[in-house]
């Protein structure tokens, strides 16, 4: 059973009386009457990253990813909490002092605020986090309309050949291999975008579990489906290189998650404001495809208008 | 290293500037701009509790530990978030549905909404509960005055002899086992003296790590001592006929924590308010002891004014 369906099955009608835990169906808890947001996050040693062995880098992907689904949601983050599990040599002086210098960066960066959390001794290591923010409005998830543009920040892919790297699948040259590496412990965010993005996308979420999977939670509720172009999907410099020398096939790459990217649609008439705001704020927003009725099947077509294969594209939770 | 020295040592720095995380020296967050309150706790399998054979139990636990942290700070818990990691067999239908009618009871008996959270998979089972409430006020910890009454709500103990019930390392009978079992997974929480509790505390914490534990905590930043008299710490009628019969020692039975119940210090002016109040509520509310100057040293006596050795009393998390 996939973690949705999960969530759906037995929690849902827990929250039912309480518009804001908008039914457990998003990434985040909103109560407009206080404008709260809240989001709560695990991450786990073997699932959510590979080892402690960098925990400066560990510390600061975890911060991220969690505070990434508020500011995907047009909101800043302003709190977060931490608790962590592990044994003693997590908690080792050295590790402590490396955290607490990583989350000094991220805080400087982000501008956010540690407020408490919880530490506890455990043979298996994991965090979570609780992310606050506060919010008038927040952008949605099920709140498509056909014909919506779609729209993907940043680049997409980088993290998941990082992540290779690091399981030494693939191995590139120093250089880039760092870079990689930097990419998927180091998610770019788009915080300066989060209080434009509400002037026009109608729905959003972060790019997470991979972007096919993410677009198809983002929409799970209406009775829409969408047209990706494949060429359309934008990577960097470097991820393009490395397709071509190795033949990689560039849809595997760019459907793996923990990009972190903010995935959104949008009006048609809102493309000019949109190229504006990118243009302003100096980060990249690249259109994707578009949002259809359900009398069409969602695609994903390459260069020549030839479908494309989704099976086992991303990251599902299965119980 | 205790817990609380090492987040002083990494962490205090982090949360600086921000007057609301009360120095991570408290067992809340505060924004008193927003009457915002919050509250992160993990539970850990083999740390927290002993198993997971009684699901709707241990949920019970878990649920009324964490919103316990808001209680006895004077406000009410409004929502909360579950974030869970476990096993296929943890996630197993039926302790799911169990799971869920047991989350079902405790809305309703504390007034609490399911907001969100997380399910991961993992071989170490455990739960981090985030609780947050509103309140333009709460009770601080290190406020205690010189003189002060200190006063501890319900009865202490019988959540320990449960503990020893599910650890087989006692058996009374059939019906006091489940008595005391009872205590251990659903300690009485006074949901109705939250709000009651800001007019006459002037400090308070819960009972979770111990009586003593807790009341060092309660003061530590504060150059004060206390005087506890061993008789008049309350205790079931239960414990009571149990720790006669077996000839067990009341200090070691008392001060284990686990309780829930809450400990606080008021002026002698309040005390008539305070009796009326539990009688109000039908609750009991004992006065233990008194908060003294730093002349003197803390000491817990019994009813011959002999002094009680405190020595490995209570729980800390030690790194």
């Amino acid at each position: 059973m996939h973690e949705f369906q999960l969530i759906k099955k037995y929690f849902s009608n827990l929250s039912k009386n309480n518009k804001s835990s908008l039914n457990l169906n998003d990434d985040v808890f909103f109560d407009k009457s206080k404008n709260l947001v809240v989001s709560v996050d695990t991450y786990i040693e073997g699932v959510h990253f590979i080892n402690f062995k960098k925990p400066e880098l560990v510390i600061k992907k975890i911060i991220r990813s969690s505070i990434s689904d508020l500011i995907c949601k047009g909101v800043d983050p302003k709190y977060y909490f931490i608790s962590a599990s592990g044994n003693k040599k997590t908690f080792s002086s050295s590790n402590l002092e490396k955290i607490s210098n990583s989350l000094k960066d991220e805080q400087r960066k982000f501008n956010i605020i540690l407020c408490g959390g919880d530490t506890v001794l455990s043979n298996k290591l994991s965090f979570t986090v609780t992310s606050i923010g506060f919010s008038k409005n927040i952008i949605f998830r099920n709140n498509a309309k056909i014909n919506d543009d779609i729209y993907v920040t940043g680049n997409l892919g980088d993290s998941y050949v990082g992540l290779k790297v690091l399981k030494k699948q693939i191995n590139i040259n120093q250089k880039l291999n760092k870079f990689f590496v930097n990419k998927y412990f180091k998610p770019d965010l788009n915080l300066k975008l989060a209080k434009k993005l509400i002037n026009f996308a109608n729905t959003s979420i972060d790019v997470s579990d991979g972007l096919i999977t993410d677009l198809d939670k983002l929409i799970n509720k209406q009775k829409l489906t969408y047209k990706l172009s494949l060429i359309n999907i934008p990577i960097s410099a470097n991820l393009k290189k490395l397709l071509i020398s190795k033949k990689l096939d560039k849809i595997k790459y760019v459907s793996q998650g923990d990009d972190y990217q903010i995935l959104f649609t949008a009006n048609k008439f809102k493309s000019s404001i949109i190229n504006k705001t990118a243009k302003s704020l100096g980060i990249k927003i690249s259109k994707i495809g578009i949002i259809c009725s359900n009398n069409e099947k969602s695609e994903v077509t390459d260069q020549k208008g030839n479908k494309i294969s989704l099976k086992n594209m991303g990251y599902y939770h299965k119980f």
